[in-house]
């Protein structure tokens, strides 16, 4: 899947408030809660990450428009006094909605920006109904999937797999000398592990789980393409989403949309590797609650490494970036003399401008997937306006806010606690 | 749950190596293993956590015996040098097995020590055959979960939620003067977002979500005692194995066995603490591959925190222990004069002898749980005899043995990160 | 040296305040200065250590009372907001006086509690006027050393080396059964580096210069007993003041104070162990600006460590108090069973009563240095009242106030630049 | 003080071995070197810092030849099996010859390259024998110099403060628009403390006090050119070495070899920022035992950055290189549109051409000195054939080679305890 450019349509909002621990204080404030006019999706109240005995509650709502988050927001004060709002207009003290915990991310199922159901006219399955009923039937799947679940496997017809082979078979033969080093070594393993072959398309569960066991990274199906926000931002919790259907058979070298010859060439082998994995969650930890202008810059990151990236290894340029590892065509041009090589260097790559429908005339080299990964970290701690760091809990599968300093306390003990462990390693070790 | 101290019966056998990675080096490996004559469970290759182009192969099979195995390392030793045998005998180079990712404990899942299908003649159940009947069905759900399924939910009987409810009702009412200050906090949540009442048993699905995003804790259904082995291992990756099943009706404030009033009551509450809960996985990642005698002693010091134990909290003791926290005749009994308050100091802790079956004439007092993680950590470092150390990886929700330079340098690279990221937010916090 | 429990007569007055970088900024400030009727002994000014740009003044003066004081700050109000007090009346705002720079001990030169000229009239030299002569003689060279000088070495008499020698082969032949191995195993480095020897009185220049190779600690000549706050602040930069004359040949194995047997034989092999030195320094920084009550009780903790302390070692008790490594008579009395002996806690020995004069007749015994450290550490932290944290900066020998957020973010980054230069160094090891 | 490039003539060899701790075993190795034939000039023994309980020596004699290095080296074994080489031929094992503590720079004291006391023919006093006598005059101060003293104060006459003014007034005139912020922020304090003005020559032991507050760097003074060797390895410890004369009267704005015009004005100011301060030590760091090799292109590096480096700060080029900053006609020149400008990248900067005798061509930009310091240290790490890392130990004054496990290890744990000082911090912060 790529990230797409188009703008939301309606927010979810986030309310988050902290309550003293006091007797009867949880109750009273759900039944303050309750008792307003609006329609809730969610209530949680958790332990609080900031003071020791308070408690946090997260509140969900569709909210009809601003004047209610400011309505909803003066009947808490009377039970507390910082309500954080997550989401709806851009203005004031909010913030962009985030997701915070994994599952946050079903929320984003049937929010497809286009070619969610219908095609474009320039598709080659447009005039086919046959080909856009098959399309539909798969893409059912990631609209009733919600996180935890297993992905149901797709028997695939005989013509997809045929499909899927001729793409295969022409991909690998230049893999060798056109792929990055991370990609060439994970390739075998793929096939060995997740049934990657000529033969026919593999399951996206298989490779989910095999990805979660080295990077973990976990593949999510998707009905087509998202939003920039929405599609960054699951990268943030090491989530890809991939689409599980297949190009149309009579253009087998051709596609205009993300389909899984994209995702599972292209995508999955680079995914396996930890350097990437974190560059990768890296511009997602960045994209939460980001202004639109800063999801933009990121989203041009994204398309100049993780879609069109190239890099130098052994003094040799190689292709990293998944739009080229899925296209013959590009993957040959790309190390060939024509287009211009530019060092990756976030604050200018960002300000790139590129084309969508043919090969690219400017790609960025980068030195490292871990250079990388640090000069994205510097770009987002230096460049961009967000007034306040995120962190992933991959215990927890949730994102910590540090905005505070029991927050920054907490982290710096378990980095505290890391290094006691690693002492302790280093003293054991022979 | 409770941790049991009987044997182990017959032990998988787990071999670990890695090969170079060169042409058709995966695909010669795979055929050797599966040209051999031996049951083979599980084959997985994965990216090398080592050097960085080599590949690990990590293959499960039941071996008849220890010459078995023997001969198998020989076949490797063709393919690779370094071959690492986990569990059968526990002799020679070989450590005893332990689960090395999440999808490992499904490997525990039938395997309890007692009253997993027949109760003991002093069970208030054992002569009644509708109790037994439906302990078994309840039990099945154990027997088939897998690793990221939800737990089904029971619809518990009248009968059962009424005893739950007798329970419940004198147990709270003691709470507030004898339970520990995280008991307490936690409970109200547990009431607003778990279904905790009187009037009815709450669904283990609902506590387990709940404890992942506080903690991370998850709890896993179990037919009753597992092996102080494996059930200390689950808690290096943070999972709890919880009973569903409830008492005998006949008798509602006694069991011989652990019981969803036990683990829900007295456990569950504390595992929602950040620092209990980085407590009882430091126990847990102690525990695995340890000698015999060393499992023992982390029983013991499980037995007298997890279970029995006490803390001081401004100036008073309290309980924190479970089997305190679910017995209101324990819990009375334990902050009285009558019993022996000794300073909670793991090296001690370990060797003391403790009754099953009366109350504890010691308890052993904690200052705090993060001071006693710190000292059981310690205590693994230096008291144990284990030759390696190891690290939980949640993102991948794996075990990783930190016993090369490879792996000591990737962590040592991730707190390197940790402070980087650390700086940044300081930077940013007003 | 041990530190003694009178008060202070008089406090010098440090002034920290910052004033901003504009164009003459400096310059009016200092003028200002100069302008109010108060005795300077030091202005600098220094760039800030807190904002990029700001300057730090300090400024010294002899405050005539308390007035004057807060006369001083109004002035200073005009020219900048935040000016920190310390010294004077421990009233208000102000903490007690500390040194922050090496240099700044050079104002105690003079200030010694008693036996700095007259000695005690049970002092065995009180009567003897050649005596009482050559101890003033010798005490000069404390009275005028400066921090940065070479200490003057002293042509002994053959009565003095007589007395060291006679005290010195009565205590070394105690030591193979009696001290603690630190203290054993630096002994034969004193004698090969330093002239340890029956024959003869060591010079302390060459001592504080081996001591620096080995700890970074320094000798420091002294006069004779100081103020328990002065004397404790000096550890804070590894110094240690010695005296350098030796008790009344009549009764060798006596002294009713400090001597260069007690320092050179007793204190100054521990000083040579990294552990050791580090706990020593815990001492000191946490006396930096205490409550008078909070340096009794460090002065307390000191007593029992640094000058009586035992400590456990492979099974066996050991000496390493000064006090008791300089008397034969106690150092065999404290290993017997008459005293009582008690594991060393913070908490509990800065409460313990002592008499000077006699035996002690309760020790506390440590597990290790670095054990005791962190003990002193986290006592300082949690039970003192300082409400600022300090740490010594050893490139520029300043104590660092961490007393806001960017003197913090700079500790972080050197923290951060320094698991970078780890993980560059594991690298790099085979 | 600028580094220069010739060959050194002999070097003194360094042998450090470490014994083991038993009865006699100290003094047997050292009777043993003391029979050997060789002129020996240091022999240390001192705490070991890599077993706990081992003893290190460290022995400096003026070897011969390569042959009597290796027959000290065989005699040696019999005490002990590692035994490791420094200085000598840089044949075999043996690395370049460093200086391993402050006080190993004495050992430099008259090790000048030219302009020692013969002046080249294109010095303007070079047929001026006042001149020459003065300045002979003032560089005895250099030759026996040893670390720990006072640097002697020089009686400048008006001639050479009349020359002093001049210069001073003219590059004054000049800083607010061409000096980077950090020299300009700096230059008021040397106003204030250290006696600048263009009334006359300031002392280098005021700034050397001064310096050694704000960064812990010291000035030492020199005879003349240095090797690069020598010159940048003083770096390691936060030396600078510094020329007290000044240039002949009779150019005021030339001078053919550093004086104390371009080290007061051009070279000092920056010394007392801390992010330059560690800059400057890093390229020290990284030239203690390099290659001759690796020497050069250290020496370049710190030529296009401590010399002749440029900056950019919110948008405008500025100069913060010595060389620039004492130079009016470079000063101006380096900010027109005549030079080149790359950006700063170690591995192409040591590469660089230069002339020594005009106005560069190209100069260097660097974006922070933080970010210099860092690539710095990348490039030492991953560009340079030394087989070790080395570390400042500031308490000691001692450089610390991190080649085995123990020294790693005992890092680590500093590492783990200023982590916990850091928690601490963070804590008690408001």
């Amino acid at each position: 899947m790529s990230p797409a450019n188009t703008m939301k349509e309606s927010l979810p909002t986030t309310l988050c408030f902290s309550i003293q621990d006091k007797v009867g204080g949880l109750e009273n404030c759900l039944a303050a809660l309750k008792s307003m006019s609006i329609s809730l999706t969610r209530i949680e109240s958790r332990p609080s990450r900031t003071k020791d005995w308070d408690y946090d509650f997260f509140v969900d709502f569709n909210a009809e428009d601003d004047k209610q988050v400011q309505n909803v927001v003066q009947q808490l004060r009377k039970h507390t006094q910082d309500v954080c709002v997550i989401g709806a207009e851009n203005t004031g003290d909010s913030v962009a909605w985030f997701p915070r915990k994994l599952t946050d991310l079903d929320t984003f199922a049937e929010k497809v920006m286009e070619m969610g159901e219908e095609l474009s006219s320039d598709h080659p399955g447009a005039q086919d109904p046959v080909y856009r009923a098959r399309r539909a039937d798969i893409t059912r799947i990631a609209k009733t999937y919600r996180t935890g679940q297993s992905i149901p496997k797709i028997d695939y017809t005989d013509e997809e797999n045929a499909t899927w082979g001729q793409v295969y078979r022409r991909l690998t033969s230049m893999y060798t000398t056109h792929a990055c080093r991370e990609h060439q070594y994970v390739f075998p393993l793929l096939v060995q592990n997740c049934g990657y072959s000529d033969q026919g398309i593999p399951q996206i569960e298989d490779i989910s789980r095999f990805l979660k066991d080295c990077t973990g990274f976990t593949l999510r199906p998707v009905m087509g393409l998202l939003s920039s926000r929405d599609f960054l931002n699951a990268f943030a919790f090491r989530v890809f989403y991939s689409t599980q259907y297949i190009r149309h058979s009579s253009k087998p070298f051709y596609t205009p949309e993300p389909d899984c010859c994209h995702e599972l060439l292209g995508h999955v082998p680079l995914f396996a590797d930890p350097d990437f994995a974190d560059f990768s969650q890296e511009i997602g930890l960045a994209s939460l609650g980001a202004s639109d202008e800063d999801i933009e810059k990121l989203a041009t990151i994204f398309w100049f490494t993780v879609e069109f990236g190239l890099c130098r290894q052994e003094g040799e340029v190689k292709a990293y970036g998944a739009g080229l590892l899925s296209s013959f065509g590009e993957l040959e041009y790309c190390l060939s003399d024509k287009p211009e090589l530019r060092p990756f260097d976030p604050a200018k790559t960002a300000l790139q401008k590129y084309p969508i429908t043919e090969f690219q005339p400017v790609y960025f080299v980068a030195d490292s997937f871990k250079d990388a990964q640090e000069k994205v970290r510097d770009f987002a701690a230096n460049s961009m306006n967000r007034p306040f760091s995120v962190r992933y809990n991959a215990l927890t599968q949730t994102i910590e806010v540090l905005d505070n300093k029991d927050k920054v306390l907490r982290f710096a003990r378990s980095i505290r606690d890391d290094m006691k462990t690693l002492t302790n390693v280093l003293e054991t070790l022979s």
